[in-house]
């Protein structure tokens, strides 16, 4: 038996989200039936981040336990001839040690927010960034954003539906830069709360616009209430971009 | 009656390319009819770059003259709201000088091609770039571009059904570089013979393999025989990033 470590790029649009659901198609779904294509096993995946739908990942990492012995490009290649055409690649596979665990395991997650600030609406990007038509400031942004570094109770950016243990997170990082017609939210940390990128993303956005101070996000957040927080942008600009172990 | 200039961006999948036709849905007929749509005045529009289908854009220009009075953001945005919601935008309109004119004042055509070279396929862009699983040698390309640079007869890289007058085109700049996974070619020419930049891409690709030297390509050109060069790259691949007048 040999656990394969997976990276994985996906289009978040087709599907319900990472985790399996009745109610349509899940990436989780489409790697398990390309495994079991490929191998005739019939395996649990499991990963590091249960993204939503339309959330997009560059980097998301799974793992599975194989008892076909094999080899990690047989592994990568075969996952990708029987995923097709649905818009989900394995960009490499790799052996790991039994106690690996996608998820348990990770020490950081990325995640990028990517908001196309301009008049037009996206063309190319549609459904792959969060059109802002009102010009942000970027450097406000910024400044705001590093009052929710560290660890805190997240209660005001939790999803309701959230089901962690606790609200209690550490943000080691989160910084809001402009390239060109973009403004580009990176935020790192060990783990996230539900909806909590795209919490922050709604919030900083009011920051970007005039309407918030960097004062009013600290303020949200010592509230501890959900209602006091911005509203949570969408899906379409969120790309989880890579998983630390 | 006003003159403008717009800057247009596009996906190129869902059109026929950029010229009207009777096959199917082109740029130049969609925005024709949010022209319409917005001032009732029925106008042709005339495009920098007659763009096949598939070809996407970032900075396609194109003008047309309107009778109704009106300034450079309603322009911008009334189309904007017209062509929903087909993927075409206005990036922006400006009065421009009655004896402008968007093909023929054009002084350079800007033009990047590009590659997605790694094992596994494309997702998020998908249709968007082309995919070259064989590891290409980005340096080995950019040094064989570099003997297409001048004034010379591009027989070897014309498309049979180019209604160019004559092969002879000066390339002022061709450019092969490594971005992560992606290998980005930039060509820049005042016109280009139509499939140029694709041939030029599908020949750059056989250096890349190794499969072709440098001296081959320049062997190509001097031939002036479309069967001695490499085959056309793809459509997905190629954008229109900008013109200059």
């Amino acid at each position: 038996m040999t656990r394969w470590k997976i990276v994985i790029e996906h289009d978040g649009r087709p599907f319900v989200g990472w985790q399996r659901q009745e109610n349509g198609p899940s990436v989780q779904a489409a790697i398990e039936d390309a495994i079991q294509g490929f191998s005739g096993e019939q395996v649990t995946l499991h990963g590091a981040g249960r993204t939503d739908s339309g959330v997009h990942a560059l980097g998301q990492v799974a793992h599975f336990d194989l008892a076909k012995e094999t080899d990690s490009d047989t592994v990568r290649d075969a996952l990708n001839y029987h995923l097709k055409p649905q818009p989900i690649a394995v960009l490499r596979a790799d052996a790991a040690n039994a106690g690996f665990h996608a998820r348990f395991s990770a020490t950081r997650r990325h995640y990028l927010y990517r908001i196309l600030n301009r008049r037009a609406p996206p063309t190319l990007e549609a459904g792959r960034v969060w059109h802002v038509v009102a010009a942000l400031d970027a450097e406000a942004m910024h400044s705001a954003a590093q009052s929710l570094i560290g660890r805190q109770d997240f209660t005001s950016f939790r999803a309701a539906a959230c089901q962690a243990d606790s609200p209690v997170k550490t943000l080691d990082f989160l910084s809001v830069s402009r390239a060109g017609d973009e403004i580009h939210i990176n935020a790192h940390a060990r783990s996230f709360l539900h909806h909590q990128v795209r919490n922050m993303a709604g919030t900083l956005k009011l920051v970007g616009e005039g309407k918030w101070s960097r004062d009013d996000v600290a303020a949200a957040l010592t509230a501890r209430d959900r209602s006091r927080a911005g509203p949570t942008a969408p899906a379409d600009g969120l790309y989880l971009t890579r998983v630390d172990y």
